[in-house]
């Protein structure tokens, strides 16, 4: 059977999500979790293959296995021998030809800014920390340029071997809790550093160096040069990821 | 002239505040800062010697030092020399005679837990883990009973060398953020570990193992074994402590 889980992970501590010589990544301490409880080697496909340092509370990963472990309980086995910083937090039966990257879905990103004179301790690790000082209104009005179909050449890292650079954006905003500022994003995909590039270029929009209305121009330019810095992997979370075809 | 600092840690690398051989303690840290910035070894009265992995975001602390670096300034500049788990979030002169443990003051902690089935990785330096179904209306009911002035015996920890157990609580609530239980608590001060074993009583209130009523009789029996357990030290932060005496 094809075994989806959906996981959790503090990314502060791993070399990203994919697999690799010489460094600790998370499909790497996943793959020995489950080479520990199935006894066997067992390959993952992941649905994002996540930065080094960036988090997520709900990557996808599916792996094919014959077991007597109920599904859902597979999530439980596994916690057990993980480590703290990466947890299963759902597990379930999916169709044998399910593939996370090649069947349609939408992804929701979130990236977490400390917006304070002073840097907070307890939220270092999961936030960029900003003190200047940003205009949310301006902010969520240049957040309006982004939604829609658009060529986000301009918001992907340059050099990225993909073709298409044609996405979707369905969602964006800027919202305040306290000092942390949130960027929500929801989208049917997203390129190379893109949510990380969207966050640095809000940024400047926040402090007035950018325009909200320059937003258009700078998508219609498809030159990564016009939009602002990549911000830093510590701000970014990917939330979830949902598929029509899974009940999970 | 005395300088007044508000400092926020994350504890959970620290043995505490208070200075100890061979440990690393926050009080260590600040005190090697101190020493660095102004050339000499400085002394610190600290006003709540919070313990191991217990966390702050406003813990008070002073000290004497003749200076020319402005009183407001001294955070920053003490912020370039410590470790991003410890920050100053302010800094300005109090009185020549003021002590933060010798006046009155009020105190919040707050004791946040993750309750849902599984574990967050982001959360768990932060919040204890609870998966248990949790009934707020009566942990809530349960609070009513801590408010006011009395002798806290029941929740101190047992062989504290402290005369006066008698403490005043102006407030106590539980409420949820998500999946995160906030249960926050002011007063003029604390016994040991009473916040925690608070914490701990009210987490078998919510599972139904204690009822909302049986508070009172806790409190009035003046014993450290009617109360629940003592509630892990991660899930605890001093977030504040308030003085009359001070402009900071």
């Amino acid at each position: 059977m094809r075994v989806m889980l959906r996981v959790a992970y503090d990314g502060t501590k791993y070399c990203g999500w994919q697999i690799q010589p010489n460094a600790v990544t998370v499909e790497g301490v996943l793959k020995e979790a489950l080479a520990g409880l199935f006894g066997q080697e067992i390959n993952i496909i992941g649905a994002s293959r996540t930065d080094a340092g960036v988090h997520a509370m709900g990557n996808v990963a599916v792996f094919d296995v014959e077991t007597r472990i109920l599904p859902e309980k597979i999530a439980y086995a596994l916690n057990a021998r993980l480590p703290e910083d990466v947890k299963v937090v759902e597990s379930g039966v999916v169709k044998d030809d399910f593939h996370p990257r090649h069947v349609d879905c939408v992804k929701t990103y979130e990236y977490s800014i400390w917006n304070d004179k002073f840097e907070n301790p307890k939220e270092r690790l999961y936030c960029h920390f900003d003190y200047g000082k940003l205009d949310f209104d301006k902010m969520n009005e240049a957040c309006g340029y982004f939604i829609g179909e658009h060529d986000f050449t301009s918001f992907c890292a340059a050099g990225t071997q993909v073709e298409d650079k044609v996405r979707t954006i369905y969602s964006l905003d800027v919202r305040s809790e306290g000092k942390k500022i949130i960027i929500r994003v929801t989208g049917n995909g997203f390129l190379y550093n893109m949510v990380r590039i969207i966050a640095g270029t809000l940024l400047k929009v926040g402090k007035g160096d950018v325009l909200p209305c320059e937003i258009a121009n700078i998508i219609a330019g498809r030159d990564r040069q016009l939009a602002g810095p990549t911000a830093p992997a510590r701000g970014l979370t990917l939330c979830k990821i949902e598929y029509k075809e899974t009940d999970l």
